[in-house]
């Protein structure tokens, strides 16, 4: 089955060393926004599988030029359509908080169980949902871990050993141990309270381990990086050395960015699941791996 | 069958008049869009029969909302749900003028069949297909036309009767036909070639006949002004003595009204299909009649 990689146009960097490590013909979906906000999406040449890099942050417009692309490349001959989204949007509203609320987890998995037949993710932000499986009947799902990815870049910068490793809340807990195991360093994890989009209260205890030390704060998903400032306050005034963020989907603008520098934090990497200037891990090689069956099935 | 309205955040005024005119409740679609660009929505209480009033100028949006208000409504109860969408975007892409593009028409056709029992709407910008009845296969189909209001429009404003109304393409003869007979004066209409968003160029026939007269330059769907632009310096330079101008759905921005303007047209007037400052006709009314069947069965 011949299989060619294509791109959305915010998703060219992180596609092209996709495709450069596995071989593949990469492609971009001409994405054309019109004064008066629609949208037309032209995709290249279609084979008979088709990759399709989409990475949903900022998700509205792409969800609907990603329905137009999937259409596109069935029209032009394409039997399988491979979503390639490392970011996933809309993890968060699992259920009805108050009634009349709409469950946008349920209804976005049921939008592209529609369009695509696999979809491939990176570390999806759930809460009351374990797994991504129920929520789609048709898709099948390869969810990857971008715990390996974090692992080797922390051995890479070759921080001391005596380095703690924070998570910002309970649902981090699993992927820091993880981490925390394959570089062999201690780890703590704190308690969250959210009060609205940019108001947080911290609880970490056993701050006492951070005295004297250099903290590695990770988190999943930074959307306002007011979460990461309160913790690094927090590890600040328990004494730790200094502070570097280590992130996996970077959402926060700018400004955001800037204000955690200005908060204390000493350095800011991220991969490169979102564009985003603090990228500097890869998850090509993480994508690659469960993609090689799309090519020699 | 009890039945309620409802409406999204930006159609308050529009709803608000049809819903004052057909003695119906009606109540705000809560819409809160967090930093990260996702979108929260939360309806109120929901009836066996709910109409949703969503105009679906500057799209992507909205469609994404749309798609949880309408869950959100069914998980509350609802039997029923007719889309009121005064404007129906996307209808301008009906075929792929170059290989691989998507036919954007038929796509969110598809869309909003598989979301609502019924759809209003108001003059659809159609070219090629000749109705929206093939596009749909489950939902019914409400298309009125806007033409009875302007020229009750023309009618109260006491327009002299030597006022010749103007046509800026072949799309438009049919209804400007319509609205001349109607407030019985002359009207021609323009040829249009289309270069891009904002390049266009007009040819306009049998220009003797607006000198010295008044004139009213009727369109559709008004995206960036420049086909009215291009029409009014060939109306003024042919001797019309002034241009007003008259439009169903205001897509434009306040800069290109200001544009418009400055090109000479005298004043603008537009339908609510659209929120925009040049508003001064109601479509409530257009939308009533239709409508009424959903409350007395």
């Amino acid at each position: 089955m011949k299989t060619t990689l294509h791109f959305m146009p915010e998703d060219e960097d992180g596609a092209e060393r996709l495709a450069d490590r596995m071989g593949l013909v990469s492609q971009p979906v001409h994405v054309h926004r019109f004064p008066d906000g629609e949208s037309q999406v032209r995709v290249s040449k279609a084979t008979d599988c088709s990759l399709l890099y989409c990475s949903l942050n900022n998700p509205n417009d792409k969800l609907i030029e990603l329905m137009f692309a999937a259409h596109a490349l069935r029209q032009s001959g394409t039997r399988r359509i491979v979503l390639i989204a490392p970011y996933l949007c809309y993890m968060r509203q699992d259920k009805a908080f108050t009634p009349g609320e709409a469950v946008s987890q349920q209804i976005i998995c049921n939008y592209l169980d529609t369009l695509f037949d696999r979809l491939i993710t990176v570390d999806p932000h759930l809460h009351r949902t374990a797994t991504l499986d129920p929520l789609f009947q048709r898709t099948d799902i390869s969810v990857l871990s971008a715990a390996p990815a974090l692992a080797h870049h922390i051995t890479q910068k070759a921080y001391a050993s005596d380095t703690v490793l924070v998570g910002p809340d309970a649902e981090s807990r699993q992927w820091i141990e993880n981490v925390a195991h394959n570089v062999n360093m201690p780890f703590i994890v704190a308690r969250k309270t959210r009060h609205g989009d940019r108001q947080v209260s911290i609880d970490l205890p056993e701050t006492a381990i951070v005295k004297g030390r250099p903290a590695i704060l990770i988190d999943d998903l930074v959307s306002t990086g007011s979460t990461l400032q309160a913790v690094t306050a927090l590890l600040t005034s328990a004494g730790a050395t200094w502070v570097d963020g280590l992130i996996v989907h970077a959402l926060l603008s700018q400004q955001d960015e800037k204000d955690l520098i200005a908060a204390g934090i000493r350095t800011l990497a991220s991969t490169d699941s979102v564009q985003h200037k603090s990228n500097q891990i890869w998850l090509a090689s993480v994508l690659a791996e469960v993609l090689q069956t799309e090519i020699d099935p």
